[in-house]
């Protein structure tokens, strides 16, 4: 049972993103929290609030959002509360099912386990910098960099794959960049982690360079990518990833080591240096 | 599985009521749509947005209200979302547990069926006008209508009870007004409803007389009273408002009929007019 809420003003701007996408937004946090338990979706129920003049064909549409992400998960829409608010947001609470012994927590990683993530990251942040400069990226990198940000994909069956697995120790979402989750798992775990290699996305990658940032940053401080983020038994890795790539038509990457200590480190040319949660761009 | 949202300035006013009744009416609310269901609560989750300088202290207070209603009905709070937000909100959802064939929903009124309250109405509505006078009730009637309006009790323990019996055909809680509730019951059900007879709280008598008003207004119109509203197979009526009577102390109230036809009626001196959703106050 998972509850995430997005504000208008906090979480979004209503002028620089579509309702429908709102909506998507909103539900695909919830559904990413259920992936990370490894759980199949059953059901949301939704409290919207509103002002008076939030136009019927918006709440239509930031409904349709909802269902479309939900739908694509098999997750119904149970329900809910509508009320008028000064500004718009969106509760959303879902429920799943996993058996018990196959939720991972974020509290098993071992030192010498593998870091690893379902796929590359900071896209999600690429496509927020697109709504200050629309025509920073074009084609390919412009789609990978929208979507990402505004109908990002749970990994639904990624989670509910690697949660069958006794060799995932640890597995939470990359909701709040991963220098940021990966400090709550070390926490939880009693451990460090060492990050070597983070795979950065495409789109991340170009839009860094027109705005003179580092990529690396991106993908470590970018929120919301829901990516899943694990803890891997080092002996097993090699062959987890290779069935995941099978499965799933991309790699398993690993990005790092967890070792003793406490908290997330990074590797730099230099050696090492310890990582805060709002990631590289405080390193630079 | 249940959501209910409370808004800041919309559902309440933080300088007439204590946070901690904030929490227990927000609360309350959710675990009496289980109450409604006969279901036994399990869970809840809490998304709660909060003003930057909303006091720490406030917090606290604010999860004390909501444990203290949880707790006395076996419910657990299991988590949720903390976030900024310009004015306060909390959005809860609530899971229970009920046998399938025992939840009655609103559609199974029939013509002959007697409609039926848990309990007297009105002291809520009462509670509300203490915040504009607060001397005009004294002693118990004061602490009736402060209890009702602040710290309601969901019917739990009474509408897993009445869900047991094959002869509730319909039940639901009363939370905007019988008026408008019993409404609702007879467009699901397809039928009309007769009101002969509604109990009205003592504090609520008290008030109306005072304030040079209706009371029947409090009871018709009143929200948030949380008394359960139940269609009863007119045989089994006696028998069954007898056990009630012996397991909770109190009467299961007769308050009219269900008929054929369309709507919610009231009885008058010169016979019977329709009820509107605002209830008594339009007819006055």
């Amino acid at each position: 049972m998972t509850t995430d809420a997005l504000i208008e003003n906090v979480h979004f701007r209503r002028d620089t993103m579509p309702v429908h996408d709102v909506g998507w937004r909103a539900m695909a946090a919830n559904i990413s929290d259920l992936a990370a338990m490894g759980a199949r979706p059953l059901l949301a129920t939704v409290a919207l609030g509103m002002p008076l003049d939030f136009p019927q064909a918006d709440v239509l549409e930031l409904y349709r959002g909802m269902l479309d992400v939900a739908s694509r998960h098999g997750c119904g829409i149970a329900g809910g509360d509508l009320t008028g608010a000064p500004e718009l947001f969106i509760a959303i609470t879902a429920i799943g099912e996993v058996r018990p012994r196959r939720v991972k927590g974020r509290g098993g990683a071992r030192p010498g386990d593998i870091v690893a993530v379902t796929g590359a990251l900071g896209a999600s942040r690429a496509g927020l910098h697109l709504a200050d400069n629309a025509s920073m990226l074009n084609g390919e990198l412009r789609e990978q960099a929208l979507a990402a940000h505004r109908r990002p994909e749970p990994r639904v069956a990624e989670g509910r794959w690697l949660a069958a697995s006794e060799h995932v120790h640890a597995m939470m979402d990359i909701s709040d960049g991963v220098s940021t989750d990966l400090a709550r798992m070390c926490v939880q775990s009693h451990c460090a982690a060492l990050l070597e290699n983070v795979p950065v996305a495409s789109s991340a990658v170009e839009a860094a360079k027109q705005r003179g940032e580092h990529a690396q940053a991106y993908a470590l401080a970018g929120g919301e990518d829901y990516e899943l983020l694990l803890a891997v038994a080092p002996r097993a890795f090699t062959h987890l990833s290779s069935r995941f790539n099978k499965r799933f038509g991309r790699p398993l990457y690993a990005i790092g080591r967890f070792r003793e200590g406490s908290g997330p480190y990074v590797r730099q040319d230099d050696g090492e240096a310890p990582l805060p949660p709002t990631g590289w761009d405080h390193l630079a």
